[in-house]
């Protein structure tokens, strides 16, 4: 048996090692490709969701009558091995391609018909199943590629969606862990109303949430693809039924109905979903930029900081400094975020060049969008295991520090008026007292009344608090 | 009566001009801002909608008891004056301020107040009306201006759906004026299968009422706001039921049904809101940038380009070459959405900064997202009217073009196989013929046949096409 | 006298106003243009510049024999009044044009076209001096356009210059006045090392001082332009020996050496010197975001936070909570950055997508730099004199905290070994001690040993620690 | 021989498998990240720069009298094997770290400590030699790390560098090449005055040249680092005279004389200098995007497009569409430019968010940086190579449709005035003729003087064409 074997193509012949799957088109590429050091195939979703286009197509078409029984079967075979993990090193194109990743269709046309042959065969080469012809059959590069986009960000959804749900009950376990932890608020770095650590927590659940909701819907975008339309939208070189019998093979392949985009042209020229999705993944990053920021300011110290709250110990945190322990996942988590948000404006500025028929620039759109799927996939079960559910709150610092705050002077406000309010602060301030100690030393109140209003908890519950200045002003006279 | 007035609040007290609206904190603001030169109320819906807000809340406090008839009364007529957009020079604050707005929440309080009090008593102060105590009432700048720049988006989304909508017109307009003038696709930006110009144009037409659809969808985002979180999402300060009445009193206001977002906690937290909305904007921009570096490649000539269509001529086109015209209304569009996206990564950016109980980066927020609405809002008509609207084709050059292509060559390879397909290609280049003379010349068909299959008004078909070439292949008995 | 004159152009005539100094060319793009609502001369620069240049030019014509000496000083005047600031109501073209800015260049053609007329025939219209054949002789838009802009950036640079200069003097003020007090360093927001608050204001001295000096040298490629390249490069229509004498005027108008680019091919090609200006607003921008963000975290409290430092109260901090004081100019610094960062995007995207002979973004690049310039330069001052300037120290504070770090466990380390410091690390944790209270307490060192070595304002002085530790090493018989 | 050992850390112990050179530190982190699924050795710049850095900060303290000589040299000889590609499985940390790579740090020191200990004892462990103690010794994470990065992209320079000259030697080349070639010039994608596809290339290898010198300066930049502040910028736990002698060893390792920073404290406050190399690498990325960005346009066709130009031919450029060749390779290069430009926006998120004494987003600057180096290094020769250097162009196509264009008469208007022009290239667009027949046939020149003066490459000529319309003027007596 030769080592190698001829291949041809309409720019001349080469040969191709026998014991590669791929051929003359991939091998071309491999030539004038590298540029990023990783393959297409490092995120393994797009050729998956190829493997069950081919598979598809080549059953609607056995099903029109344009492609034998043998053939088809054999190609379905060779998509279900690479479904399955196969010839994972049979794609080695590197990420960067152009021609709107043209040899990625190629390499799996390649791949799929050399082991179709080998089934049929017991050897590789086009003698029965063509790369063009038939794997291609009645599709293009340009229906193809978008369309794996799509289906290949299934997974990702899935994996994102189970995740953010996964977060918010280790969110919402916090909150209740945390319900009764009176603590300053802030806003603008400053000290402001107090509310609960458990309030806190609840609105990062909330949002998260939220976000799990909209992934939730948006994943429902992946189940429309432009598959018929062929090189550009009119659908040419399909036999007649072909569509109609792809969209119920596809369909039964992944158990959900999937559909043409209603319009294929628009479907080609603009990647607008792409945008859409980036969009989303860029906001659930974001979110958890923002919440470890706020876990990172709450567990400053350990000695002069705000000391809210402690995170989970995972290394020793300096080279030098003893007992420094860094928050190292929440770290993690924030320079994701940069990455994401980079990812996006390059997929934006992908769609903005998208160009007359066909939007050609797909490796920005798959290289960036799925990087930032796996990073935040990847974080959100790092951050929710390695640091939110390892959380504890300082109960008691939180309470002294809440006792201690001036802006506890907006009750005084509340009962009294805003000018009385002002002054309590300054004396607060001038004196270096707390509130309490304040309205007791300049008689608005009887320690006893000091102590019910002047109250960090009841502050945090609007209508006990309301209730509360209500009592006291009747009291007083004052309504 | 004195020029001045003097007013004072927790930091000392100041002469203001009695013929001022605004008074002491606005003043001290205004000494140390001014970085845009441009106020906070170039674009108005930040103001009106505060208006409407302390008009509903005045409105709740009276209802709940908390505050007198006629001091609410003389409110909300303070209000409505702003709103039918007088007081616009009393609101003289930068573009960009810190501390979340509050000093744009206390100028609105002090215009409201001095107004409300000149209604009154006949003269500005805070006898009767205080901008604090009356004004401010059960709210804080931290629920009042987020809520604000959620009710300010309305009117900016229904010109966006309505310009939207009639882009769309347009657009299907030129679909069915196009739909017989077949031409060259192209993908790579190299010559591929034909389609006709209307099918290109119903593609843009498909991908704006996407757009649309999305707006609309999008809108009923406005309606939920963090009214009655007071100052951190607790609520403290607010009168039992005010928040109840407020919501009743807004939803009329609006004539539509206002809610509150379930955790305000959350709604402080997160401007998640603003990002998606950019997001959407930025999609329209970059969208309406796509559809026009279309038309500038399409109508790039006039001798040496594509030439497949003519755009309005709006003016001399250089200072120097006579006759020379550019495509301007493309190349407005196409800036303006490197601004927006511009301005949607200065909105992530922000986002990604909130930080603790309160996303306080209101500015960026405001004038980032305004601006963006402003530009596309304003920009959709001038391409409809300036452009789209005017556009010719040029229908021979495209029929010419179209005949000339070697992409036709599709048709051979659909018919006759792929690899003759190839051949007739390099036999068109070879010898510059068009594939409809190579087929004859190399005896693959005959005249007869090349004029019905090789027909790039046929190939546009996929349903005729299929036809046609199942017919070929069965005279040919290739079938 | 009529009200109306008619005037021509190569799309047909058109009434002006005879008020109007400005044309039919900047009357068609008034009707489709206005996205912005901002006119190009919002930034007054573009149009000095360019009066400056067709002043130049006049003289130049005029030197060579190709412009009567008369109409060469009409213009040279109609210029002057320009520059001096006449005329600003006669630029009224919204920022966002496309066309490469060839109605801008129009529109000043047309001014000053129309005052030179009446200069010599006290009327407007171009019986003697027309705008295109006189007032644009020897150059076009395209080298005219950008080279304005190169030129209008000087003031701007000489700004930044000036203000980056009075900011490091202010921040070197600080440096001395906060050089004995030593206080706790903070790496991922977590106590480490102590150093002293004059080592952090000298940190930002240095940086901006180089930012500076970056300024400084950047400045000197505004002084090289690309006049003379007319239309695409080549240089066609000027008269023999325009090019030499119009770069001896300029300069001498400019009081520099004005050159040309090397390659003016090139010039017209590559926008590269707008990006690299945007890359250092935005490296300035965002330094100054940096030092704010610190200036808000050191300030944080008044009870409950930092409170390293003192900002200067500019203004209440809250419409409800007394007291309350925000950090405002840092937040205005912090914003700008995002609007800064933003509209760097938008000028690399405009960048990327040069095109042939000419990069015709002129819109994005002018209204995004020069925003980006005002808004920097704009907020230096303010941050001086509204922030910096004012700041005080909390040195009591500082120096508690300091003293009870435990970071000052590592003088243990470099003394006892890294083991013992961990051990001593763990002691302090334990039993909530300083690390001075736990050597003694563990009986590593004597109290008089604990009190020279564990001492933060020494560890800021790594020379005379080492000695210290040396002396004790020494002491212990531990080298 | 055990299979295992038992290391300890501050957090605890650990059994690490015998055959790891890394330790206790490494697994730890091991377990919490992996969100890239790329280890930071996938750019192996990093842990070559911290070996260098190693080995001289082991040779430094050798010669200060703080390391015994054997240990010195065995970490020095376990550096160069580090250096030399060893171990390169022994650092599989994920890119994605936080605590400003302090786990790096500790990779590398329990990577050398142990090989250092195996050399010195035959065996791993800390017997002689201790990670923190000595391999850290005189070192923090602080200052190793963000020295580490400069060090580490000399290499990434010197290639850019290279290939820079190299790309602009094939630029030059192919101006010589085309220098004849005489073709339409485009602005605002409309024909404009003519120029040689020589001086659009010249245009080319000018932008390269000039950013080829930036980035020779830039490296400058390499060599400044801040190793000697240790952990806050200090320096403290230093050895006196260790900084001295650090900096010798290392200018001596690479042949250059490295300095530390002026002011250490801004050095860690501010990664500047990153912020700028990516500037210049994103203005790399976008310039080689333009250019390619001209070739697909210029390369348009085969047969429906400018065809000025033939890209060679890489691989087959459809699926589907026999003879279609795409221009791969420059689109690759655009799309590159989209995940430059997405890096510079992350990198610039990551400076603005530095935060007090140290900027500790060392990952997001790792990743990023080295990303982009690693794409832009790689495209260049592929662009070189695979595509400037295989240009061809199609002369005659240029020149006919250079004397077809309307622009062409610019050239009357400079002879005959404006006006006149402009009725030229009416008369020309109205009877469908070129400028040569239009002239003649208004009367305005006779054939000979039409085809001297109406010359599209005379107009590329300006001394040559100002002359010749001199003359023409001269003998009309239109001077």
């Amino acid at each position: 048996m030769s080592k190698y074997r001829i291949e041809r193509d309409c720019l001349g012949e080469m040969e191709i090692p026998d014991n590669c799957y791929y051929g003359i088109q991939t091998t071309r590429m491999m030539g004038v490709s590298g540029c990023a050091n990783l393959p297409v195939s490092f995120f393994p979703d797009m050729h998956k969701a190829l493997a069950q286009i081919k598979k598809a197509a080549a059953r609607a078409n056995n099903k029109i009558g344009a492609m034998n029984d043998d053939i088809a079967e054999a190609i379905a075979q060779a998509c279900d091995e690479i479904i399955e993990g196969k010839f994972a090193d049979q794609f080695p194109l590197d990420m960067w391609q152009g021609g709107g990743y043209t040899c990625v269709n190629m390499n799996i046309n390649e791949v799929v018909g050399n082991r179709a042959n080998e089934i049929l065969t017991g050897k590789k080469g086009s003698d029965r199943v063509h790369p063009n012809t038939h794997v291609n059959m009645g599709q293009s590069t340009n229906d193809t590629i978008p369309s794996a986009t799509h289906l290949g960000m299934i997974a990702r959804f899935d994996e994102l969606v189970r995740e953010l749900g996964l977060l918010s009950v280790s969110l919402r376990a916090k909150e209740r862990e945390f319900k009764d932890v009176v603590k300053v608020g802030r806003t603008c770095l400053q000290d402001a109303l107090p509310l609960t650590l458990g309030q806190e927590f609840g609105g990062y659940a909330s949002v998260i949430e939220r976000l799990k909701g909209q992934a939730v819907s948006m994943r429902a975008g992946c189940f429309e693809i432009v598959m018929g339309g062929s090189a550009v939208g009119t659908g040419f070189s399909a036999e007649p039924g072909y569509m109609d019998a792809f969209y119920a093979e596809i369909s039964e392949q992944y158990g959900q109905t999937i559909t043409p985009m209603k319009d294929l042209f628009d479907g080609f020229q603009n990647a607008d979903f792409i945008v859409e999705v980036s969009g989303l993944v860029k906001k659930v990053a974001m979110t958890l930029s923002k919440i470890s920021k706020d876990l990172r300011i709450l567990g400053s110290g350990p000695r002069s900081g705000l000391m809210e709250i402690n995170l989970p110990a995972l290394s020793p945190g300096s080279s030098i400094m003893p007992g420094k322990i860094n928050p190292t996942v929440p770290e993690i988590v924030i320079q994701i975020s940069h990455q994401v948000a980079g990812n996006d404006v390059a997929i934006s500025m992908a769609y903005d060049e998208g160009e007359l028929d066909l939007n050609v620039w797909d490796a920005t759109f798959y290289k960036c969008l799925f990087e930032s799927f796996q990073l935040v996939n990847a974080e959100l079960p790092i951050l929710r295991k390695h640091c939110i559910d390892g959380i504890t709150a300082n109960k008691e610092r939180c309470e002294k520090e809440a006792n201690a705050s001036i802006a506890l002077s907006t009750v005084v406000a509340a009962a009294l008026g805003y000018p009385l309010g002002v002054k309590v602060a300054h004396y607060c301030e001038k004196n270096n007292l707390s509130v309490k100690e304040a309205v007791v030393r300049m008689g608005l109140m009887t320690s006893k009344e000091a102590d019910k209003l002047v109250n960090p908890m009841l502050m945090t519950n609007p209508k006990a608090a309301a209730q509360a200045v209500a009592e006291f002003k009747k009291e007083k006279h004052l309504i």
